[in-house]
């Protein structure tokens, strides 16, 4: 299998390299960036010294179109514009950016403040929730791979709201996440002296990722409502950790619920529901495709608490996206996946 | 005006006597230890160099019922033994521990696992939240000085609860710290190795400082419901954010809330309401007896977000209880404490 | 190939599970601890949730006789006793500590300050350092695997050394290394407020790596004389470096060292020269069984600075054990160790 | 007094706004800027909310000749213009930055590759090394305040170099430090992603504080040949560590050794001599403009190793030149810089 990666410079498309460098049914995995062309990748990332040999290619639309999968891990704003290029040809696209995860127009211009991608690209798009929507995803030949926050929130989410257990409206995520879902390109809000040792709060009520959730929500639950949705920054470079509250509908045990979880990921090979009273850190998750998820009922609130997390690169990005393109060709859901998490 | 410090080995202690041995109306400060006797203070903390001469001494009660304060930066259990000793005497108290902030003993059972301190003693122990509780605190002879996170917890909630705001039971703190905050004895959940590149929750509907916030919402609003309080530990030394999620009643907006914040904190130097739009991270109140707050209304859901950041061993701890006893002897609330943010 | 770890809760241990548990040739990987017994690993390690369903056992010494290879990850002073109890059976032995790298008794008890082992024990144990000493590990039934700031310092050092291009006497390694280096047993020194934000040197000229370094040296060279040697804490949990001055006795280029480095270790893969001018940070080693290394002349000193990296747990440790076990076992060197570095 | 601050955005600059902002001696303190004008500091700086309430303002030349002192915290290349047209005012002048350190233009063009600063104004910049050179700062009008580096490293020499203890040329001065010094403006190498959990070594032999400290030597010793000179990128923000090694010319005991630096130091109220057997951390001098030195001989070699750490924008930067001011207008030398080392 010959694949390519467009945006192959940032860290979400170094993170595809390395997975797929190692992936055994990858052939060819070719290199292509929209601002370089013709650069040494390890001089890029050095720490593929002696690892790689290739180079950083312009954008060749003719070349991609006959590979078979075309991996785009470009900023918002860019695969819009490719996407439509590259549908009709051979490869089949996974698109990492958030150009083609919401279906209504109207959302991405309110949330994202430009204009959408087409309607008909959206309506090809199928959204790559791998966990969740396994059927659509092997049919597809265009991935809306999820953003990292909404992958960490939804499967945290996914038995409750199909189970309808919480009541909507009472849904509030408070999601902590490591420096690299900020990419490489340098910025004051992520200039080390200004973020270690520091605590940040951004995009209160004003995060693109917040109709994302909102809309699997309502496929899950047409009567789930908005979400109270926050994103904080932590002085570590990997790891998402998100903390949802919601008020149960019903006199839920937490033995009943993290019966619920694990029965609902019990076919999940990438889920892992932790006992009762053992709470995942985004360490023990580090370099791996893994979602680890808690839960805990409060009697004393009626509410419940629910922490999951991921390596917002792996299982929040790169990860997810291969694990798409195994699910879309017939491959085990593990293949080239298989890494223990880096502890300590 | 003569100070002791008794617990002074611990983080909490060695910021006191930073900010005692430079407060320009305090002396003697002398620090007692409740497990070492007659080891120089600058070799257990060698960043006091040519700084510190004395010797850390073994508790000595008669000698401390003649200074003018008595710091107890001790862990809870220690000081509900101690303080009983030295009541009556000529020195004023004042506990950093959480052995006197609960008024009811069955409380204190629940949620500390121990039997709670004489309800004489807990009678005469006022709460020392300084910008709430000022008339009190002047009078006082025994204070308990608040917990690190319901320091920050309660300047974000007093306005938005004393004003009846918010919906009873929709509060929901999803709190932020530091790893000083569990002081300095070693242990693996303080190991850097574990703790380093890692954003762990811990205690999850089981923190102590819980009742703590509990009791104070209740005296502002006797209609307060239970709230659900969450911990997470930061990989940073310092610094404390509360995340504050609350149902409103009514339709205020940002500017309106904004305006009562201010309003409210007018006479409070330390509290510092942020611009609207701006939101305080915990480096900005970093060596600083500041707690800094934003506040935001968000339309789509009817619920406000509040922010607030605090150093934990400042506000949280040390600065407070200098804080307090300016208070007490009628200094300036800020003697001693015009430090600003080290910033970067 | 089956395998035992003893002291497998310890940081070496745990990675070592973790390159022999994905290593196509090794089929059981028993683990056994000097003071646990019976003890889920998993709940040690909750990061291994799913992956590891074993229990860590005690010491079994007659069953650890007919494993293929037992590890020995424990401290010093433990390795010593164990390893007359298990030498004689089929097992062949890797010894991670620092008990059996001294040939000469006396410098064991001067740098350890214990009694040395044995010294027929002492004269069978094949000093490990992998790219240096193949012949001889092949044919070891008793590993010592050389210390982490030994593996930096000496593939750095092994070309100049060999062809005695340095004055004897002229040489200053100043390393630098992660914490975790000083394994999982919590301690003031390792205390993250204590670390992080903080650059500490320790046991200056005092190291227990110096003689190590200094017998190695002398085996290349005879003229070789004491080393200065220093090593200090930096705040991250992974990664040594080593900065190496030394004299040149010829007006060499920096070219022509460079050209000496790289056709030294041409049939290394796991040695990487960097190009000239530029230089490796341990951060792109990280994860991996990589030593990266650049040379650089001074013409204003006559001098030469080399800078050495590598992953302290990997191969500082648990990784160059593994290469040692494929060595010795006539696989391919590489093997289960095909690990890109995790970056950023 | 009032004093004006060139540079004030940058972290050289508000270091020095938040010292001479609490300065006993210091009236108006006005900020200037040689790319903004009209801004409001504290939005620039949100840490300093309700603390500065000026703004930011263009060069003013004649406004500032006016002043009692200004201080340049501006990159290099801009003070070297700056300087004549302030020149001849009232004003006495404080450069930070390297422009006016190094008395001989070929070295700066050698070493910064840039034209130097006019022969007339750097004749007139007095060293500002302020325990070494104290009678001519005192009467300078013109100071060229150290380097970060420098500071440390001829701190830590200077009782050694004075008494020609050292064989000249064996000098290797490696020096660690954190991200700080590189300044606020966001790049790769200062990228949190890029650069927290690493250590990166950079600039080898080729930093421009080499031809600074080599210049002070030579005036202490006429002797003193070229050192080897190399810094390090720490996972920090602020600190300073220089890690020294000399080759002793006779005999001397770390008893000696310590002694004389006792004696050396023993007026100069910001530098502490450690006891025997006792090394400094970056940490324990945060916050303050302490340079702590521990030294230790190593019979084994015949080499002694000196190390020292400073807080960088502190002894290293702002503080110093605050040191200075006081010099120039005969006010205590620790005028406004009682500050204890913030810990942990």
């Amino acid at each position: 299998m010959n694949v390519g990666i467009v945006g192959s410079t940032g860290y979400g498309g170094v993170e595809l390299h390395r997975l797929l460098s190692n992936h055994p049914f990858v052939g060819d995995c070719i290199l292509y960036s929209s601002t370089l062309n013709g650069v040494s990748y390890a001089e890029q990332y050095p720490h593929l010294t002696d690892l790689s040999t290739e180079s950083v290619r312009g954008i060749q639309v003719d070349e991609m179109k006959e590979l078979d999968v075309v991996f785009l891990a470009v900023p918002a704003g860019i695969s819009k514009e490719m996407t439509p290029k590259l549908l009709g040809g051979k490869a089949r696209i996974i698109d990492l950016s958030g150009d083609l995860r919401l279906k209504d127009p109207k959302e991405y211009e309110d949330w994202y403040k430009g204009e959408a991608a087409d309607t008909s690209v959206l309506s090809e798009a199928v959204y790559g929730l791998a966990e969740c929507n396994q059927e659509a995803i092997k049919e597809a030949s265009l991935i809306a791979n999820p953003g990292c926050f909404p992958t960490a929130a939804l499967l945290a989410l996914a038995p409750l709201i199909q189970q309808k257990l919480v009541q909507p409206g009472s849904l509030i995520i408070d999601a902590k996440t490591g420096l690299s879902g900020a990419g490489r390109k340098p910025s004051l809000s992520s200039h080390f002296s200004e973020t270690q040792e520091n605590l940040r709060i951004y995009k209160v009520h004003e995060h693109q990722h917040t109709p994302e959730i909102e809309q699997q929500l309502k496929l899950w639950n047409p009567e789930a409502a908005p979400v109270t949705f926050t994103t904080h920054l932590i002085p570590m470079t990997r790891g998402i950790m998100t903390t949802i509250y919601g008020e149960l509908l019903t006199d839920q045990t937490t033995e009943e619920l993290h019966e619920l979880y694990r029965s609902f990921y019990s076919g999940s090979p990438f889920v892992r529901i932790r006992p009762i009273g053992q709470y995942p850190c985004t360490k023990e998750v580090f370099g791996t495709n893994f979602c680890d998820i808690s839960i805990k009922v409060d009697p004393r609130t009626g509410k419940v608490t629910i922490v999951s997390v991921i390596d917002n690169l792996i299982k929040g990005a790169a990860g997810q996206a291969v694990q798409n393109m195994n699910l879309m060709f017939g491959l085990e859901e593990t293949s080239g996946l298989h890494y223990y998490p880096i502890y300590p």
